[in-house]
């Protein structure tokens, strides 16, 4: 794969951030939202569907990956892109927070980490070193270091050596990953809510060197506020030519408000899963199609959406489909909530770059508090 | 919706037809396998996906619709085919099949049958002419007569009453139905594996005067022989100038039968529900997607075939996704399904066409004699 990794920053808006990473597999425009693909697939999309929707990239999960089919296998069959039939950028996680959120029985050493399977119980370790070598078998654009993060709360000294490890962890994945152009390797920024913490967490990361700089450590418990007063700061810490991914988040609010703090990257599994689970978003706020009232209603989920469940379906179908427990329910509402959150970020890349955030930040305030909210 | 309903038969090949059904919203070319779109869905299917496989009409089903979402909420909401997005020709059943197969206590009477939902248990009236209203508020195209189908095997007093209340029906169901310029209404013969029988349905059918005959009763338990058998001679007991229908068949090997034994149309639920079971149709037989012999190979299902799922994925990819219970394996198997069945069929009509159906024949078997059989 020729070419190389580089980010060109265009506008900026406040904190707020407008730009271009370039690779070898195209462009990712930023602020840029990655729906993930756990297993190989998004679920329920077909991958050019989730292209469509505006996506430029796509995030996988090394932990999910490794136990099923194998990274190896994945190797062998020619590498993750081509597997699961993507050929854009893919950013891989290093499978470290999902060992420590989902993974059965584990064992944390200053080497790295040993766990039971979630799928057959089979032993295995993840290290810096094995995460590297996973993210490199698998053919991710964008490995991610291997890191330790603690649940919130916690107190500041168990954050703090969760903190000092990951920066050991960051130096041997970078040791680790070598010299492989046109592959990026980026750094995660650990401290919790600790403004110190995260400060000396910054000056370790950027000693070292990155193409690109997470701050990890958030969206595990603390609520949209404290997370925001974390990115208040935590960004402006970071190299302001490298790109900055916020793991994990979240709602269209804490999206809107991370952008608006200064990050260019984000990833979650809210607009997938909510797709199957019926729970819609819309310019509007929520709504619930499992809801009765929608029955009759012959209206799409949001006039103004241009992805097929609101071009072609009314919300009594989608409710019908949903009750009926149809899989073309949750093909329709996970296009539809994949679609708005692509039209969220065209929207503010596109206001960042015209000087008039604030703007469009209010037209999104306003179409929430006008409409429905229906929580699940 | 202007327009008129017509068959044009253009070539026979022995007892097999090739020819085209007129109708307001499309041609349908025969012979045509029907995809079954049960609760106004083809399961794990975009209808525009189902489009591109080369189905020319869908199956809805009465029975599932009339209790969910219901035929009254569906004709407020502009139709089945605008619910649902297929603007092309659908034939609906008339429920009655589906009423003695699935529902609960239920009671058969000279004006209709009485039973529960299977969904909430509420109790619900079918007679020839509810099911005439509903059909016409779905919107159906081709509206299928109201009738009674015994289990085989059954004794001969039993088939014989059972066909010739169907024949009561039709009647009834013909007058309720009036005069739809655009839409057709099919009656159905009975009579079981009883010749004698099957010829005084015929006649008493013929008598009334439909738009197209069923040849019903049949793929109820009795095996492919006794099938065939009864196929031998029942079609031509029908009007030569009117497409004839054989209801739910069947595997692939079935439906080339029934075609060469003089079927114009057919509907199953096997393709898509196979895919959803991992169970796959191609010209070497079937394969068994979930087998571990799969799980390394990078061969898509059929070199041959032009589906996305064969074009974009390898068996490895589709053993994963469905060993991970991923959707995307429901979406890619169904697609890949339903296209082989559309590829048989263009087959057929191609080889009817040319006169070379017995080449076509031959080609076919020797396909599936040299290669994959992996029973689920």
């Amino acid at each position: 794969m020729a070419g190389k990794f580089s980010f060109q920053l265009d506008a900026t808006d406040g904190a707020a951030r407008a730009g271009v990473i370039e690779t070898p597999r195209g462009q990712i425009r930023t602020p840029a939202f990655m729906p993930v693909g756990t297993a190989a697939t998004v679920k329920a999309m077909m991958p050019e569907s989730v292209a469509q929707t505006g996506a430029d990239i796509l995030l996988g999960n090394t932990y999910h990956l490794m136990l099923r089919p194998g990274a190896e296998r994945i190797d062998r069959l020619g590498g993750l892109h081509r597997f699961m039939n993507w050929d854009r950028p893919i950013l891989t996680d290093s499978g470290g927070f999902q060992v420590m959120s989902l993974a059965g029985l584990r064992k944390l050493t200053e080497q790295g980490v040993t766990f039971k399977s979630h799928i057959d119980g089979s032993s295995h370790e993840l290290t810096p070193e094995r995460s590297m070598e996973i993210q490199r078998l698998l053919g991710s654009d964008i490995v991610m270091c291997f890191d330790e993060c603690p649940a919130l709360p916690a107190d500041r000294d168990r954050i703090a050596a969760s903190m000092r490890l990951s920066m050991r962890w960051a130096q041997r994945s970078r040791d680790a990953f070598g010299d492989r152009p046109g592959h990026a390797l980026f750094g995660i920024q650990q401290g919790g809510l600790e403004r110190e913490l995260r400060e000396e967490s910054a000056e370790a990361l950027t000693r070292i060197g990155f193409d690109g700089y997470a701050v990890g450590g958030l969206a595990v418990g603390e609520g949209q506020e404290a997370m925001f007063g974390c990115l208040d700061h935590a960004p402006a810490m970071l190299p302001v030519d490298r790109p900055r991914y916020l793991m994990g988040v979240g709602k269209p609010d804490d999206i809107v408000g991370a952008v608006e703090r200064g990050i260019d990257m984000m990833d979650c599994v809210l607009p997938s899963r909510s797709g199957r689970t019926g729970q819609v978003f819309t310019r509007h706020g929520v709504l619930n199609i499992k809801n009765a009232r929608h029955q009759d209603d012959p209206r799409p989920l949001d006039e103004a959406c241009a992805c097929p469940a609101c071009r072609n379906y009314s919300r009594a179908y989608l409710h019908h489909v949903f009750r009926s427990q149809e899989i073309i329910s949750s093909m329709l509402l996970t296009w539809h909530n994949l679609h708005y959150y692509q039209d969220i970020m065209a929207g503010m890349r596109d206001a960042i770059a015209a000087g008039s955030f604030a703007q469009w930040r209010a037209a999104f305030d306003a179409g929430r508090a006008q409409g429905d909210i229906e929580p699940l």
